[in-house]
């Protein structure tokens, strides 16, 4: 039987072996949310940078930049880390470049000797589960983490994929048995079992309520998002 | 309000602000439950050490020795991890040196700044809740995990220690929002919970299942054990 297991922050990743394994990257609030909404509404593809000054660097070759520090919009830049703002094709055919705070960070950590890196968002759960059930491969689901400690929304995420895999895999992974289990005692309440962790960083963004709110939807799209070379792409 | 917080892992004590704090280190099997039910039984004190030669040099000087190695008792040592050793005074006023594979480490990176270094065990929770209760300290609660990994019976010590503490302390951690809930919906059941983690585990030991019996027994003990200089003694 094919294997699964949770990391839960980039800063424990070095702990995992990568080789040959399928990583979901998962960061809810907001950079995987986001990546999933603006490829699902036609974006052309996004390539995760490291830093913003790479992304400005990047504007000058044709690319729509996208970038967040801490909640906030980067200076300069045309795109926050909301996915509203992609909504109703707005940016459909355009190369996206998009920095984040932990987001980024978590998809670079993940290349390591793996197979393939897909994005990970409660937006496309059924999709991506789908997917990953119909791979030969074993699946390490890369939290993203708040500042590399542990945080809420990307492992309850990472408990809902183990749980809508769980005939399939099968894993020796103390968070996952964690996770599924938190998962699905709060399935019916993720809303409000989650406002309790999103607080703090609510405060921190006076519009963030409507992206939480739209982070949290399950399935609305039907895609899957998967690094190929530097960019993410919809299939 | 007194602030409480959890770190999953040694391997991510660094993004902990330690200062003035009071550590709660938990290594449930088997380290921290052997070493309370050491101290319960007349122990004189424990002297956690980092490595197995250490221990043996301080053999020479009077000490009994106690080691692990994943799981196995360390060549040449008196004692392994086995809580049940201790039972019934066998060691009563005797001075152990101690090293085990996760706790002693855990022990060790607790030290920078902070004010107390407790360790903790479900047979004396409500002993310990109580005296952190009546501190003005914050509280840490530090888990040992298994080889830098999250562990899911330290992570839900940890959970039932922020249930006991919730009238008395607030917090902004993400992992006591999850172990609080995690602990409260399966407090229960906790043994067979647990045993879907303990599983690889027991297998490598064939006299653990009477150790995991008694580990998992709550407030059997009225005591709290409190590091002192290099010594772990009962209060």
């Amino acid at each position: 039987m094919k294997k699964l297991e949770i990391c839960f922050s980039p800063e424990l990743i070095h702990l995992h072996d990568l080789s040959q394994k399928n990583i979901v990257v998962v960061d809810i609030f907001r950079a995987t949310s986001t990546m999933v909404t603006a490829l699902a509404n036609g974006v052309k593809s996004i390539t995760p940078v490291a830093d913003l000054e790479t992304c400005r660097e990047m504007s000058k070759e044709g690319f729509v930049i996208a970038g967040e520090r801490n909640g906030f919009l980067a200076d300069g830049f045309e795109l926050g880390n909301s996915p509203l703002a992609y909504l109703h094709g707005k940016y459909a055919g355009k190369k996206i470049a998009m920095t984040t705070t932990n987001g980024t960070l978590a998809i670079e950590k993940s290349k390591l000797g793996s197979n393939e890196i897909l994005i990970g968002a409660f937006l496309n759960l059924d999709t991506t589960a789908k997917y990953l059930a119909a791979q030969d491969q074993d699946i390490l689901i890369h939290c993203a983490g708040w500042k590399g400690k542990f945080n809420l929304e990307d492992s309850l995420y990472a408990g809902a994929l183990v749980s809508f895999l769980a005939d399939q895999f099968e894993w020796e992974c103390d968070g996952a048995i964690a996770m599924k289990n938190l998962y699905e005692q709060n399935a019916g309440q993720l809303k409000s079992f989650l406002n309790q962790a999103a607080h703090a960083k609510r405060l921190q963004n006076q519009n963030i309520e409507a992206d939480i709110d739209f982070c949290l939807a399950m399935n609305q799209y039907e895609i899957v998002g998967k690094l190929v070379g530097q960019e993410l792409l919809a299939f």
